[in-house]
């Protein structure tokens, strides 16, 4: 890790910020376990009337469409609202859009109130772009860097920093991209580790305005404790323990 | 593990599956994590409009009433009909009926969408059969062999393959009865594992139309992975972590 | 351990109480896998409709606030309701209550129906108590102690046992009070523990009507139970692990 990153890591230690998530029930536990030992506070607060107020007092607001459910499109509708008149940094990760109707019409919605950044597979960042097909689940079909082209041109249309995961993740804010190589394919045995990542782009967002270099830092810390997991692991299991200790030892 | 169940499990980590589930939001994170060790690709989709198009696409589906919630029934019916129309193999889980009147109710509706295999623990057969008391909680009062002769009529006359959880489960078709042994009694120290055990079953029928083999075969594979779990275990903490090491590598 | 509390202990694996819990999402799965480490039986019922017919059955009723969605609020009601009438006990986590609206109301609605039990951190039992200015999120930014006055007057005016989560724990009656030093920061750093240990309270209180010195022992046990995990661990994901063995063992 270089000193840029280490500075950011310790800066968020120090601040502690509140990332509010509005995500995906599957990985809410994990979710909320890896911003704890990153050094974050997690806060899931996703009912209308509420959204709106914690999005406002947020460091940082992910909104994740994983797994939509009763009121929680509008609770994300107020919270995306929210953060963006009060300038609060928020991530969209738009799980599984494309073939599924009701969350693709939602990401458009949201795209409106303008996303910090954009994080997602391949499959999702083209379906978003206008461009693809759209997933077969939530998992990608796609590397990285067959959405680059999507990426770009969704970055300047919406002025948003966009983050695709793959092998090597692709960041790019529309004029530079940057990969960040590593990880382990076992963070694809692991239900949430995308999902995740997108909190912790939340979080690093909430403690500094460079956003193009925190973004990338943000993915540089995940892929680079998930290197060190894969070392200790001896499958899927050991390994999500694994990620979440070094997550706190960074 | 026989030759038989061994190349089942190689065409599913071939085929790579993707099983959606309506489940109970306890263990969703689990049964995914389950999946993912397995080898096959969750998709938790459950909100009406985007179930049965799921439903329609995927390789199975569970159902499994455990913590219904808001519009959820309404997506379990359609995605129930939607794999029945469209002859996506689903599995339905009746957790805890009996005693709780909401989703009594509803797993008779969805048995008209005529469910490829129905596993429960033995008070749950015996309630959905129309036989018993229900349970107490989610957990079994009663020895699977107890609802013997009740999964064998509920096999008949739904024409699903049953499966009662047990210190010995037991499988029948309304013709042919096994029982599969083994297992360990951390099992029932940690929440999830018999719902995982019917997403396992989902995945496994997405991949073959021998439907009692199969069923057969995905209980064959849970048991023995818990089995070698249980010889790493100090607890149930290390044992759903060892569980699902041991997924991965059968 | 004290021998009351392991006596206690015993009680609550011989009879086994059903615990329902009507709790925050992100903490469901971890929640029931500490019930079930400790040897009780979790009961996620929280559908209006079944929430009532569940407390009433139910040895003990958790009502956690962390993430409010569709119809929770109103199934947290009839479950208040039906566990007051049937004198099930009942425990109240105001989680997160003060600065968002929607469960600070709610709450105020819950106490009406008399818990057995409130646990919360200091800003939680403040705000409740109206003196308070509620959370940054939901994690506390008091020590217990600077709850400690309205804590008692919360005990006396409700007639409950008041306990607050800190990194010593305060508990009261509106007479008596006792602190339960020791845990481990790692708790901290772990998401659902202080959810789980509402829980745990549940479920002593389902097995004795010595309601100061039960809510007692349950603080005592996750205490001890989170020192032993603590010396076994190398960061929060081993941690969380460890404790489920740990729970389990004692």
């Amino acid at each position: 890790m270089d000193d840029a990153t280490a500075d950011l890591l310790a800066t968020l230690r120090s601040e502690r910020p509140v990332v509010q998530c509005l995500t995906n029930s599957v990985v809410q536990g994990f979710t909320a376990n890896v911003l704890l030992a990153l050094g974050a506070a997690p806060a899931m607060v996703e009912i209308p009337g509420e959204a709106g107020v914690m999005a406002d007092a947020a460091g940082g607001v992910l909104i994740n469409l994983g797994t939509l459910h009763g009121d929680q499109p509008t609770a994300m509708v107020e919270a995306a609202a929210s953060a963006h008149a009060s300038g609060t940094p928020w991530v969209l990760d738009p799980v599984g859009i494309g073939a599924l109707p009701v969350r693709t019409h939602l990401a458009t919605t949201l795209l409106a109130h303008q996303p910090t950044a954009i994080r997602g597979n391949a499959s999702e960042i083209l379906a978003l772009a206008g461009s693809g097909a759209g997933a077969r689940g939530v998992d990608s079909t796609d590397d990285a860097d067959t959405a680059a082209d999507a990426a770009d041109e969704l970055a300047r249309r919406t002025n948003a920093i966009v983050a695709v995961s793959g092998a090597s993740d692709l960041i790019t804010d529309g004029e530079r991209i940057v990969r960040v190589p590593g990880g382990d394919t076992l963070l694809t045995r692991v239900t949430g580790t995308g999902c995740s990542l997108g909190a912790v782009c939340a979080a690093f967002l909430a403690v500094t305005d460079e956003r193009f270099a925190t973004v990338t830092a943000a993915h540089t810390v995940f892929a680079r404790a998930a290197e060190d997991a894969a070392t200790r692991a001896a499958g899927p299991g050991t390994f999500a323990m694994h990620l979440l200790d070094a997550l706190s030892h960074w």
